[in-house]
């Protein structure tokens, strides 16, 4: 029998703690926050949920692909942000689609398009369904009959690898560990590790511009995306593999990014590479964040390139494990499948102490591919994986929390941070009492870092989603404000509307708009996300 | 008195050598081609050029930055591609535009596209006329009452520089050498450096895509671009400053590669750096092309990111004057601002001679910043700058003379290479007789270079420009029919429409008319270019 997912949270059912490993951890966030109270409440059943009745029916045309099954209809209704989590958790799943078709091939794909064209029915593409944004949630407002989710989770396999270019054409549906398997068979990787690898697939990497593994240069799906193939309403929508091109605008540029409003990927050709033999780390650390920030400024305009380099504040690394005694942790590592690091990491340690980072243990140099998993950096990653499921506790527990993350010029990075945990303290000084915010850097640019920051707050079950709906707001208030983006790789969807909104030329909403209604005319592919039908 | 500019070809006026210069190069050109006719003609007089009357009057609205001068219109009729150089030195100017106007701001830019709406006129933006694509030249077909070349020469400065970032806000006139010398003040630099460089501009840059510099890693301007400032017939879309973002489609994207039909871009913010300090370099020699390229690509997947990595095929490095031996010749090149470059261009020629590369001279390493100017790289880059020069020599003795680029995977090079050079060779046979023809790779990528042809034929200034039209229909079918793109940095223009319509999505293009129908709703702006009106 197959393992269960669970149809209210992220991962695996069985990964949901029993009662007293939720009281553990609902002990130890407490612990975080100085006091505060929570509640252990049973896990949902399935049996119990409150869900309405299919507005519409399958049709005969797709009834070989359809279903209206109620673990289908729940486990497609909401994706995995908090407040996904929170009202799954409470049985709500008020938002799920009519039913769910799981197409296995590219003209199944187009027959459900085609039926929801006519019946002018919203059609919403499904990958993983690891949203945090509401992007594959059916809140499609007025003007449609119902709502069909879309799961290309058929669609899943490697369909061609050419070793001399180092590329492979993969299907659209396919998720992380099940692609990583079969491209390894090659002796080849993608290594596009977003922290909802497990759950999520190739087509929505590219649909929400997904970051993943590296710190620097290949920072999102973007950058290993050599070519896409898309279903569209009105056809096929095929770019050439190429490895680069000037002419004209990017058509790859428009999909990646499209979050399912212009059509549905079912294949792409990505840019793989063999495993890394060598690899070579360290981990740094600062008393003083300001001069921490300072020597990864400097890195990230060195030229070294590390894969690695993900700077945590005193607090987010008490919060991961990594540091007891309030030191800020600078997580670096570089990789490679060609050639030893030693000058790399030299010359960047070099970097670190120049501004006063510490790095007792040195550096740990490997040339067998396998990472040093005793040090900081091997805690790091296990907390970072196991994060989701933490997650879900911390939810069901009924506390407040939540992730949200950026990117800004290097310029405004000290009083956006700033700005941020103050007002965010603020914030939920004044909604929960008291509050926690952290911050990471996950990615690293020469003009910029990309934030990613963590909130935690108490609250009841009966107060946590509408008081997270104030922090939200504010939140995204503040990056927008601030001139830094409202994501740098969670996607707009539906939740981050208002701030996107601000943020992108009113122009390019035109256009996008205008791109729209020429690809899906009857407005069917996931209305609400990024701009207004 | 300021130096003047050649009304008919590439750059300085005084720079076209005499008669008797010109009589040198032809001999050395015929030599090449092992003996060709050629005749020596006098260059045209501005004077005598044949030009239509202007159809259409300049509007007093416009009469402050509007002018029908001669010297105007004539260096506003063409790019400087072979169509345009042979048209220029036979006093051909019948595609002039009716005048030419200089805005000096963003408002006057604005007055201008609102004539041209209002009396149906087509404006076609000219940064610094450099296009070989046909890009600024007034084939505009029917439907409007006549042309206005619209020159953004007067928006010329760097207006801002962050050092933080390391960025800086540009003027989309400027051209590159007066862009350098204010950055310079700086101590900063863009380091993009076009064949072009002294005669484009950076807004012509953005708009076409150029390739600059860097072989790796940032070889196109976009990845330079941190966001863009453009003047729509619609009114003003402007990008937020960020080092990433994953918020939609990048609307950076669709202003990159847009030439000139969307809007005219006036300013962008632009990710600059300081000038490298230290520098290695050498050059590798090939008895065998096929090793050659092997080594170019174990190189370009290495993770090493060498700023030069120039293949030129054994007559591509004799035209160049860096090898006499029928050698084929990699020049390659690290550089940094930060640290020495001695592991990297030691690991570089690991590879490069486990493919049987001989570095004679070995590397060459330095820390002042300046680049050895006694070895072939230097000889090469001297060859480079003054290419453009001899090619207006070459045109006016009735030669057929082009380049031609593309980029294709690994796994398709050496088809395409075969095909383009038996193919070129043939049709160059039985069009002019005989003919030359010359690769290099200007850029390379983990999955695929980027090939720069050459090729020189035999010809007579009353048939040149018919031969050269059939070999360039035949070169570009070459490119698309083997997998390749039609431009990888020369852009599209209208001459690589018949090829461009062919290899991007059918679905794109209408996408594109749509988006260009939004914001330039009476299609004024460059019609003809990437799409039809």
């Amino acid at each position: 029998m197959s393992r269960e997912r669970s149809f209210w949270g992220w991962g695996w059912a069985d990964k949901f703690p029993d009662d007293a490993g939720r009281k553990g951890l609902g002990d130890m966030a407490a612990a975080f926050l100085g006091g505060a109270p929570f509640e252990v409440r049973p896990a949902p059943s399935l049996a119990g949920v409150r869900i309405p009745a299919p507005k519409i029916a399958i049709p005969d045309a797709l009834s070989a692909v359809a279903s209206a099954e109620l673990r289908e209809r729940a486990t497609h209704t909401y994706g995995k942000g908090f407040r996904d989590l929170a009202r799954g958790f409470a049985g709500d799943f008020s938002a799920a689609p009519d039913f769910v078709a799981r197409p296995r091939d590219e003209d199944e794909v187009d027959r459900v398009m085609e039926w929801c064209a006519k019946e002018q029915v919203a059609c919403i593409p499904f990958g993983g369904g690891s949203s945090v944004v509401g992007g594959v949630e059916a809140a499609i407002g007025r003007g449609y009959r119902g709502a069909v989710s879309l799961d290309l989770g058929m669609l899943d396999r490697v369909l061609e690898v050419d070793h001399v270019s180092r590329a492979a054409r993969i299907q659209g549906g396919v998720l992380g560990p099940a692609l990583e398997r079969q491209l390894g068979a090659s002796g080849l990787t993608l290594r596009h590790f977003p922290q909802s690898f497990e759950f999520s697939s190739l087509g929505g990497w590219i649909a929400t511009r997904a970051g993943g593994h590296f710190a620097t240069l290949y920072t999102h799906i973007d950058d290993l995306v050599e070519s896409v193939r898309m279903r569209t309403p009105r056809g096929v929508w095929e770019s050439r593999r190429l490895p680069a091109s000037g002419a004209g605008p990017s058509p790859d540029r428009l999909v990646l990014g499209s979050e399912g409003i212009l059509g549905v990927i079912t294949e792409a050709w990505m840019r793989v590479q063999p495993k890394p033999k060598w690899r070579a780390g360290a981990s740094v650390l600062f008393a003083e964040y300001g001069k921490a920030v300072d020597a990864v400024r400097e890195l990230s305009q060195s030229g070294l390139h590390p894969a690695n380099c993900r700077l945590l504040d005193a607090r987010e690394a008490m919060l991961n494990g990594v540091s007891q005694d309030n030191q800020n942790v600078l997580v670096l590592g570089f990789e490679s499948a060609d050639h030893p690091l030693d000058a790399w990491i030299t010359r960047a340690l070099a970097i670190t102490a120049s501004h006063g980072g510490a790095c007792p243990a040195g550096p740990k140099l490997t040339s067998t591919g396998k990472r040093d998993q005793s040090d900081e950096a091997g805690s790091w990653k296990q907390a970072f994986l196991e994060a989701p499921y933490l997650f879900n506790t911390l939810v069901s527990l009924g506390f407040v929390v939540d992730t949200f993350e950026t990117a800004c010029t290097w310029d405004r990075f000290p009083a956006l941070h700033a700005a941020v945990v103050k007002g965010m303290k603020d914030a939920m000084k004044r909604i929960c009492g008291k509050g926690l915010i952290t911050c990471r850097f996950t990615h690293v640019y020469p003009d910029g870092p990309a934030p990613y920051f963590t909130f935690l707050a108490p609250s009841t079950h009966a107060s946590q989603l509408a008081q997270w709906s104030e922090l939200k707001a504010a939140a995204s208030e503040l990056l927008v404000s601030n001139g830094a983006t409202i994501t740098h790789h969670h996607a707009v969807g539906r939740l981050h509307r208002p701030g996107y909104d601000k943020e992108r030329p009113p122009l390019f909403a035109e256009a996008l708009r205008a791109a729209k209604k020429t690809l899906d005319p009857s407005s069917i592919l996931n209305p609400g996300v990024l701009i207004d039908p």
